[in-house]
């Protein structure tokens, strides 16, 4: 049976979200339905606020300044040149959350399939080397890659460590060992195998 | 971290979608704002696009026509006094789907986990033998209760059950066995049990 057009339509633009199926969106399709104009008013409206947001011309964090800036990268009492490279926004945010980091960032985006970069990852890199010849002479103090410990992760990892080490003074990544409040009975063995190498 | 307000209200207005939590909630704002301003429009404006959906004044189902009746309501050729108990639209839409449906439906809500039925529910039961009182003096030819076949489903068929059974000839429920495809041997006990008493 046919749907009315306009339910079909947001049924597939659902359908596009990540991680959201086309049965999912049909479900959520009827709940909108079912909770009524009100609330369809105020998501349709909440969406189109989402137009306001940018993102930051350094770091690609989104913002809503007048300016081109974050507010990380905005923020004077920050250490401009240590720039922590992280996959995905959400992976910023937890690791804002530490409050144990003081520099910078730089989103480079999703670890790349292909096992080369997109090209629109390659500005950014580039952005970022430009930033660090214009502002430091082409050596940052350190740049740290915050990629998942997974074998994408570190692949990606070694590609971004490769375009990135002529521009910075020391280059690292995240510590690897047992994870706080973990046992060592069931930690697997390459992260037992990291925590002893990296004992201390 | 503070997010700008405008992302925090998409946030918080996704997590109230079923079966979409916090986490994810934040990932497809970023998702969304990475699309960038056309695709927020179109999504923005494909939503809006359902307050012109409206309910079934009989069988509750969704629809965009001129009168108070869905297609399937409005349609003569199917039979007004054979009315299928569905709990949801998805379900209304799988049996649809089947082709081998030709009367009317009356869609009743979510199971009650209360074990009473909700406000809104009882009015739609109400309207219900308001029409067959006055269309068919007071007694359908016959109502089929198509819920799901769990303990859930099974209780509020009964529930159904009782307030329905005066006024239709005939009621009944969806058959239960072995599902096409499905083998014997991995059976469960209910399963089978149902196969062999519903032989036929």
């Amino acid at each position: 049976m046919q749907l009315p057009q306009s339910v079909r339509n947001v049924i597939e633009a659902l359908a596009q979200l990540p991680s959201i199926g086309p049965r999912q969106a049909t479900r959520l399709a009827f709940y909108l339905i079912g909770r009524g104009k009100n609330y369809i008013q105020t998501l349709s409206s909440d969406l189109k606020g989402l137009e306001k947001v940018k993102l930051c011309e350094r770091c690609f964090f989104i913002h809503e300044n007048a300016g081109a800036l974050c507010d990380i990268c905005g923020n004077s009492a920050r250490k401009p040149d240590i720039i922590m490279v992280v996959e995905k926004e959400t992976d910023l945010l937890s690791l804002e959350n530490t409050g144990k980091f003081t520099g910078r960032y730089l989103i480079i985006g999703g670890n790349s399939k292909t096992g080369t970069l997109e090209e629109w990852q390659k500005l950014r890199l580039q952005s970022l080397k430009q930033f660090i010849e214009k502002e430091f002479a082409g050596q940052a103090q350190e740049i740290i890659i915050a990629f998942n410990p997974t074998s994408a992760g570190d692949f990606s990892a070694a590609l971004i460590e490769k375009e990135l080490k002529g521009f910075t003074k020391k280059i690292s990544r995240l510590g690897r060992g047992l994870p706080t409040g973990g046992e060592i009975e069931f930690a697997d063995d390459e992260t037992l195998g990291s925590a002893l190498e990296r004992r201390g």
